[in-house]
């Protein structure tokens, strides 16, 4: 089957298609042929040798498509989307039958391949690690990235959330306020952390989603309410933070969560799809929830489809049809 | 009636025995003759004008006494404990009587006042922030503090959890280990994150309770288990940490919580110690827990109990006996 791999560890340009075995479902997984997959950030650190934690050659690790064979109370034909242990950039792909989700009939299989890495991230910071109760204020960081789209709608939708949200053009700031964001802040020209305690009463935020680290270090500390949780899911602002003051952590008694999805267990992956299936999936099926898609690239423009990823300029997903 | 302030903010020779009002309870709270109160280190930074949480002159946040009239469920003449909101160093105090603890029959109240404070850090930081599981490994800081003596005999007795501790004297180590602690580690001689991967097979502690902040930093983040909790409740070993590599919190999924019990509301520690009586205070009656005194000063000695904890010698509470 026609997959893609990196050449040797490095840029887009390593990018290529080649010709790769058919991968073989072990008992509990599905065989899938795959329409579409999306692009993430740790595929980028997959391709450069940097990330460690998944050894198939074959990139990506959430498709959408259709069951080979019946296997696992899935019928043979019927439409599925969910997270792969990579091997997602191909035709073929095996996907453990716990995290199968089956797709809501009104979504095309691009919308689908859209959503398991985003909605079930955003999922799991907002609600598992970082308890969003009813009507609390939660600050969502990067409002126009996959993760940052999705949070925006399950805190609105799922817990009426007062929602502010950073970014750094009007047009991702617009999209999110479509999206059901209450405050969008341009960290560009203004200070965020004020505006913030302006929109939460002078008290911050309950919840803080965190892509940038670093750079924000400061100003999320002032974000934060007493008692505020802080979840930390990417570093798109770097990892290194200089001097820090404990005593503030104490202080403010901030619990503060490190995460990421990718390198957890299959149980674990498995019980976070179905809690999502159950409170969540059903939303997409009257609009309430939204896949949100950037672009939709073919297999053979893999290359431009990381390059448009690594200039940031995406609002929402970037999307590889794999087959018609 | 006779009580303990600082004359101005500084060092213990500030500390005097002064003429003060009465207290007068409100609705909902006991008025206290107190027979013993305990130092804690918040004790210390508000004589120094440091903490800024507690504005009654008096110091001192938790006392043993009797009820001095009935109230709020309370006969006169019961043997009470608890927290105070200040004002504990004295010949009578005033406490919420949702606070108020009976004390065990077999306990003087010297003992009894050994244990709120201490008991109810150790309870809330184990059970409640650091969700201390059965048959879990937590790893116990300053194992020969008040609140390390405590935390050593909840975490046995109540969750039977291995339990790490680190000191600097054998006699701190050899008293930790009749409490029950399972692995006892002299920080001066031993590295101890070595020592606690040796012991907890290379995976590491599943929670730590942290009263040293920024020189265990690293050897915290060692330390620690993937998916491991990290309570933040003293800085002993200072605020500051030069350098943080915020990607250590994420590919290890740690959840860090800072703390601090004493500026916490009126309903958090009515909710903690009504916890804290369901689950733990029988367990004084038959000598599972015990209130670990190191020593009974006199009111008029109060300059010398406060060097006594300064001088970090301690091993478990420093008492003052306000009256027979």
């Amino acid at each position: 089957m026609k997959a893609i791999i990196a050449e040797q560890p490095g840029g887009a340009e390593q990018l290529k298609v080649a010709e790769q075995p058919l991968p073989e479902p072990k008992p509990g997984e599905l065989l899938i042929k795959v329409k579409a997959a999306a692009i993430n950030r740790t595929d980028i650190l997959n391709r450069e040798g940097r990330a460690g934690y998944l050894d198939n050659p074959v990139l990506g690790v959430e498709v959408s498509g259709i069951v080979e064979k019946s296997a696992a109370g899935f019928e043979a034909g019927s439409r599925v989307m969910g997270l792969v242990n990579g091997g997602a950039y191909a035709e073929y792909a095996v996907m453990p039958a716990d995290r199968a989700m089956v797709i809501p009939e009104t979504l095309t299989f691009e919308e689908a391949a859209a959503i398991p890495e985003v909605f079930l991230t955003a999922y799991q910071t907002l609600f598992w690690l970082g308890g969003l109760k009813e009507n609390e204020t939660v600050l969502i960081h990067a409002g126009g990235s996959g993760v940052g789209t999705a949070a925006i709608q399950l805190a609105k939708q799922i817990r009426n959330a007062k929602v502010i949200t950073t970014a750094g053009s009007k047009e991702k700031l617009d999209f999110a306020r479509s999206l059901g964001a209450d405050v969008c802040i341009n960290y560009k020209e203004q200070s965020f952390d004020e505006e913030v305690m302006k929109a939460a009463g002078d008290q911050g935020a309950d919840l803080i989603l965190d892509f940038i680290g670093a750079s924000y270090w400061e100003k999320n500390l002032n974000s934060i309410k007493v008692d505020g949780r802080w979840v930390l899911i990417g570093l798109l602002g770097g990892a290194e933070v200089e001097k820090i003051n404990l005593m503030q952590l104490m202080k403010k008694r901030i619990q503060l969560t490190g995460t990421l999805l990718t390198p957890r267990s299959d149980q674990y992956k498995a019980e976070l799809t179905s809690d999502f299936e159950d409170k969540a999936l059903d939303l997409f099926k009257n609009d309430q929830l939204k896949p949100i898609i950037d672009r939709v690239f073919s297999l053979d423009q893999v290359q431009q489809a990381h390059e448009h990823m690594e200039n940031n300029k995406n609002i929402g997903k970037i999307i590889l049809k794999v087959s018609e």
